[in-house]
């Protein structure tokens, strides 16, 4: 996982799918050369008098890991009763807009989107380029809705590879699936053939579910470490379980000590523990953010959640309900943007491109 | 210079002097142990009922080149006719909000305050963590007035150690003074004892000039190659001057072409070029930014402008005023923030404080 994220969510503009599959093309072009660290365009020549073929504030720097990765938003098959583009027929069935959680407070400039790209990089520049020339690839055929910058944990000034801390100041995603989790990857994470007889397209894909969570920074700051120890459900220097151990010892959700469970009932990490949730885990990429701050003059940061799952119904709307009505840390967090979208596989053919298999 | 900026700017919301001076000897020790990558408060023992003395993000990482650099804003020393804390007497005469210049769109929600800290370092959520504490030690003291996040190039992934890029995809800063440059640093930078009779306090200080540049990122990618070479001046691929050479040779600014000076008239370089303003020479920090999208749908991105000057009057205004006035390039800029803040020399002594030499 790359330490900075450039997330962007985009409107379509145009009704003609053709325009439509035309800027995949392009977007599929463009993330092969940026990806591979050249510019875009790279090698064709252009006229001096043309605009240039990339923006050119990434010349000089590596790829630097940049990964694309590429949703398509409910309203992308249906907005407002129109089907734009010829594709309700394939909206898979568990594609919907997320519904309200308690406590949720979503800014509509900050949700939703017919499409959406997450660029991740070891370097904001190489992300916020390469989100840029996608957006101005797509210039009269996508107008950019809203976007995200994050930032994690830097392995190359770290002084081990350790999880990466959210503001809160806690390790965070200790207990989520790691990428060598190979079996609950398989369960958990990428869409099957036969899960939905309508999008078969989708196979190999994945949904991703963005969240926008801002931490409520000065009160926080303010809590006591017991408190805060509570709230989590682990220490904060190690990120231990209550119940003892290490890092990654298994949570021991029974041990009581004086006043109750050692975890508490209301603490986070019982209530996200697969064994809480009909066993079901996650496989998160977070992002720390800030901007700027508020309208009060506190921070406007938090967490940017973005989960892949294999279906939204089973691996995320019955945790994040959970969460949302009975974690005590929710008094410290409000959901200010959130996402849905369909991620379809992986590009594989020389001449295939994002999506293909929704518009064959 | 490091790659990553978070810059804060507060208003003071005691009147009491006693309460500014006991923050800045907080803020003081607490940036001695965030520079040297320990946490705040480090070694002290603290309850466990007691809100921890560190918000703990940065644990486990290196203090990743951390400076911090604090700076006092006019309205420190008088606000509404009002002097708060007995400094009026010693308000330095340059000291003073930043003229209006033409195409200034100033949002006075990211313009000015009573104190600023620009936090630099290698990795943001050093950055981050460094102001998000001073702020919090500052609770009650001093309120966030608004803040910028920045980043630049990073040379771990940069294949050379080249000028940085701006958004517009050129080299930036190339004609500007160097840290090597002693004799221009101390030229342009640094003030000098008997600069201001008033503040003698600031002498081995500077002035640091903030503005909030940001471009007009679509139509700048809509314009032809030649079109942005000729507003810049130089050439995108290399940032050689348009009379000729490599990056670093000197500019032309005499020699022709067909149709006028290869460097033309209203050309960025020309302006802003030391022989077109008095000899000044520049010494910057500037950082990248990218905030997401504005209303319209459009990359709220630009330039983060921090300069360090020795005498606002001479060294920053008269550049400004030229450059907003007939800089070609101004059609794509829109400066949106502004700041001038008096930077103190740095603490020196083992009990000494921020700014000590204004309070004694």
């Amino acid at each position: 996982m790359q330490d900075r994220l450039h997330f962007a969510a985009f409107d379509v503009t145009t009704d003609s799918r053709e325009e439509l599959i035309e800027m995949l093309r392009m977007w599929t072009a463009a993330a092969r050369d940026m990806t591979a660290g050249t510019q875009v365009g790279d090698g064709a020549p252009t006229s001096y008098d043309a605009p240039p073929t990339d923006t050119g504030e990434a010349m000089g720097l590596t790829a630097a890991g940049l990964t694309l990765t590429f949703g398509f938003g409910p309203t992308l098959f249906e907005k407002k009763g129109k089907d734009r583009f010829g594709l309700r027929s394939q909206q898979p069935a568990l594609l919907r807009e997320l519904p309200h959680f308690p406590a949720d407070n979503l800014d509509p400039n900050r949700s939703n989107g017919d499409l959406c790209i997450q660029a991740c990089a070891h370097d904001p520049q190489v992300a916020v380029h390469a989100i840029r020339n996608l957006a101005r690839i797509g210039f009269g055929t996508v107008a950019m809705r809203w976007a995200q910058l994050g930032f994690g944990r830097t392995s190359s000034t770290s002084t081990e590879q350790a999880t990466m801390r959210n503001l809160l100041g806690f390790k965070d995603g200790t207990a989520n699936i790691k990428s060598e989790d190979s079996e609950d990857i398989e369960k958990f994470v990428w869409v099957k053939e036969g899960d939905d007889d309508r999008a078969d397209w989708l196979a190999g894909g994945s949904y991703l579910v963005a969240r926008r969570i801002n931490m409520h920074i000065e009160p926080w700051d303010r809590t006591s470490m017991r408190e805060q120890e509570l709230l989590i459900g682990r220490d904060r220097l190690e990120g231990a379980p209550l119940s003892g151990g290490t890092e990654f010892t298994e949570l021991d959700l029974d041990v009581q000590g004086r006043e109750g469970p050692l975890i508490a009932i209301d603490a986070h990490v019982r209530l996200a523990h697969h064994t809480q949730n009909k066993g079901v885990k996650l496989f998160r990429r977070g992002y720390n953010f800030t901007d700027g701050t508020n309208a009060l003059g506190r921070l406007d940061a938090g967490l940017f959640f973005i989960a892949f799952v294999r279906n939204p119904d089973e691996h995320y709307i019955p945790m994040q309900t959970q969460l949302s009505s009975q974690d005590a840390l929710m008094e410290y967090l409000q959901h200010t943007g959130s996402g849905l979208f369909a991620v379809p596989p992986g590009v594989t053919s020389k001449d295939g491109f994002i999506g293909e298999g929704l518009f064959t």
